[in-house]
């Protein structure tokens, strides 16, 4: 038993963020108006967004400081720590060495926090008073109510219905740290009330419940709309990860061969892998691999084409990896990997070769969590569970070709408000989310053709 | 919004638990065998416990080295942040300092497994392999659970049936951790047959969990019990809490007038004040105060008396504040507080008036608690809510006497397992738990005379 963790002093914590778009090889695709077909414009995206935002989601600025309002609520947790898991080495008998990136040691529990926190900052900078956003499983939504609490924001969550229904601990956490929360489909609002009058026993779907947080954002002036994952200004607050990571490596004497991090909307991925990419891009010779469920594979089975982010076709046209924005995937427990798309920089990221895609059943995922569990003595959380498996299915490859390699994940969150998962899984009742042929035809027919 | 938090560098962590007993101004009064009623040998401890522990309970030595193994498994979340409670303070406009020691940082989300670690460690070192437990709400049972699978020990947990049914999140902890949980009472003892035979409906109690364990681990060679409070060398592994808190301070340069913490067993209290006591022992003036629930007011309304630690008296006789081994507590939400009990050396503290003991109502315990989430942002347990409100009351006394005070308490635990519990407080629906006065008469009447 050994443990080697290393955790950088509060004064050598990064002060910026890592903007990809600076480096990228080639520019990021355009993002359409869903009317026009034409690029959006930051006048299109206002009426939801604030412009601090809007200008962090175009910008080719490489490094943007951090506000000393967010570092301050970073530091609650920040720097996260970073740990060489020798336990688990010597569980799976592997001669590669491989850490991983501690996220769930903030008071969400997970890594949402990292953006939920610049973005309320930003929004009431700007002079708003109110956010709405959706939630699936609800790690979302109470990180940006414990945001939210902390600048006076008043955040307003619509959950999925059934998650509202079975997972009222998430629901909890967002009402304690001050949010409303409401099971989506509602009666609140035009989208809502149109799926209750074709279902009303409807369960809801994350595609509803943005519609029903945007229409309410863009409706009310002291209201904007807050995304969780998929936009670049996401992606870029969570660089925080890979940049605390980097100099973490550094204080191990080592540097990784693979970097792995699961992949729902591409936010934790992006926040560990984007630094390093820019490290790639100047000629330094890692894999990257974005790991997603067999349940809802958008990067390894999906098209790249145009879509639309929400299942009513409101929000921009985005140029990504899809399944189709009417896919919807089974209900496997790993609840923030059910998003049909992905987000543009890390599609087109995949696209161009820069990074790998993998996919794993989520029988074979928790069986790995259990040995990361039962050696490393953290629990994860059921999406972390796929970079997990990923790093030691990739151990014991290189086992088998003779090679030792230096691998490094992102372990996105814990899992103790996601036991129920464990339960399944330990009384052999987790089933594997075989995918019929069919859903994913289906899924692709609600591509638009632009 | 500002967050001053005092963090340890590893290499200045302390390398010693402090033992209470070297500097008490009068001796611990003895442990008496329940049979002849005469101070209990080593060997009469002997059948459940492994000797390096019983030395530990019983030593007059000072300081007891952690040993490394120890802490290297300490160092996975220890050293554990400290801090200053800006934002509290700001939201209960008091002009007093307010600082809080975090220990919902260790993987099971306690400070369980600060003893947990040491019992399994010198268990496997004196060749056990086996451990024994009861639990209430999980939280011990979990933490052993994790502790013994990083020993290679096996953890048998008997959970009190209402709880394993009403709680199965710690459970599936427990079986994640690799430890076999059972509804107590169970047909495997023979306490639990005896209770079965009289109610085949039985709920359970810890104290019917206490006899199945001590029992099982009686009756097995390679099996030893363990607890997770109220014994000497329990409370001698948390005092790694205390001796990091007055390190802390020092950076902080500052020095608390009160010392918090809720007590239970008192393994938390004592772990934060006892280091502060050997200071009050050589002059220093501090006030220090546990605090425990009204509807379990074990040292605010018990008799110091010798009684058992369990229902069906099986454990040696213990002179402490007692309600009576009979007593049965309201189900209130912070099951680690619900003992009838407490430990010998925080009941010698109170009696002899070096610490004090307060009571509150659980609807005004979590009235603090949110004001807490929502100014400090971190979800605290039900248990640890207590402490956070007498901060609070001491905190506005303070303010209404025109005094300033530096007050420091032990934030025991996150609540995210226990989201129920807000649930329940939000909603409206969380009840006071007056106590009849019959209850606590009838609890008193199962003192026995010696």
């Amino acid at each position: 038993m050994k443990t080697t963790k290393y955790l950088l002093n509060e004064k050598d914590m990064p002060r910026n963020w890592y903007n990809i778009m600076a480096d990228m090889p080639n520019p990021p695709e355009a993002v359409l108006h869903p009317g026009t077909k034409k690029p959006v414009t930051p006048e299109d995206l206002s009426p939801i967004f604030p412009m601090s935002l809007i200008e962090q989601e175009v910008t080719s600025q490489r490094f943007i400081p951090i506000p000393d309002e967010v570092m301050d609520v970073y530091s609650l947790w920040r720097p996260a720590p970073l740990y060489r898991a020798h336990q688990l080495e010597k569980a799976i008998k592997t001669n590669s060495k491989i850490y991983y990136k501690y996220e769930g040691v903030s008071p969400a529990g997970s890594h949402k926090p990292n953006t939920a926190v610049p973005q309320a900052y930003y929004n009431k900078k700007d002079g708003f008073t109110k956010l709405t956003t959706e939630t699936g499983a609800g790690q979302w939504g109470s990180a940006l109510s414990f945001a939210g609490n902390y600048f006076g924001l008043h955040v307003k969550v619509y959950m999925v219905k059934i998650s509202y229904e079975q997972k009222p601990y998430r629901r909890s956490m967002i009402e304690t740290w001050g949010g409303e929360v409401y099971p989506s489909p509602t009666d609140k609002t035009e989208s809502g009330r149109a799926v209750l009058a074709k279902d009303p026993n409807s369960i809801g779907s994350l595609g509803i419940a943005i519609s029903e947080a945007v229409e309410e954002a863009a409706q009310n002036k002291d209201t904007n709309y807050s995304l969780g994952s998929v936009l670049n200004h996401v992606l870029l607050h969570q660089t925080i990860i890979g940049e605390e990571a980097i100099l973490q490596m550094k204080m191990a004497g080592d540097d990784p061969d693979i970097i792995i991090g699961c992949h729902g909307g591409g936010s934790n991925f992006a926040g560990l892998a984007f630094p390093y990419l820019r490290e790639k891009f100047a000629g330094k010779n890692y894999r990257l691999i974005a790991v997603e469920p067999k349940a809802c594979p958008t990067l390894t089975r999906g098209k790249y084409e145009y879509d639309f982010g929400d299942v009513a076709g409101l929000t921009p046209l985005i140029k990504m990896y899809t399944l189709g924005h009417d896919f919807m995937p089974p209900g496997i427990h790993a609840g923030g990997l059910r998003y049909h798309g992905a987000s543009p920089l890390t599609s087109q990221m995949l696209k161009e070769g820069y990074i790998e895609a993998q996919s794993y059943e989520q029988g074979e995922v928790f069986q790995s969590a259990l040995v990361f569990a039962r050696s490393e003595g953290i629990l994860p959380a059921p999406e972390s569970n796929h970079a997990i498996h990923a790093a030691v299915v990739e151990a014991r490859k290189a086992d088998q070709e003779g090679k030792s390699k230096t691998i490094l994940f992102n372990l996105s969150g814990h899992g103790h408000v996601d036991m129920a998962a464990y339960t399944s899984f330990l009384s052999g009742k987790m089933a594997d989310s075989a995918l019929p042929e069919s859903v994913l035809e289906e899924g692709f027919a609600s591509i638009p053709k632009i």
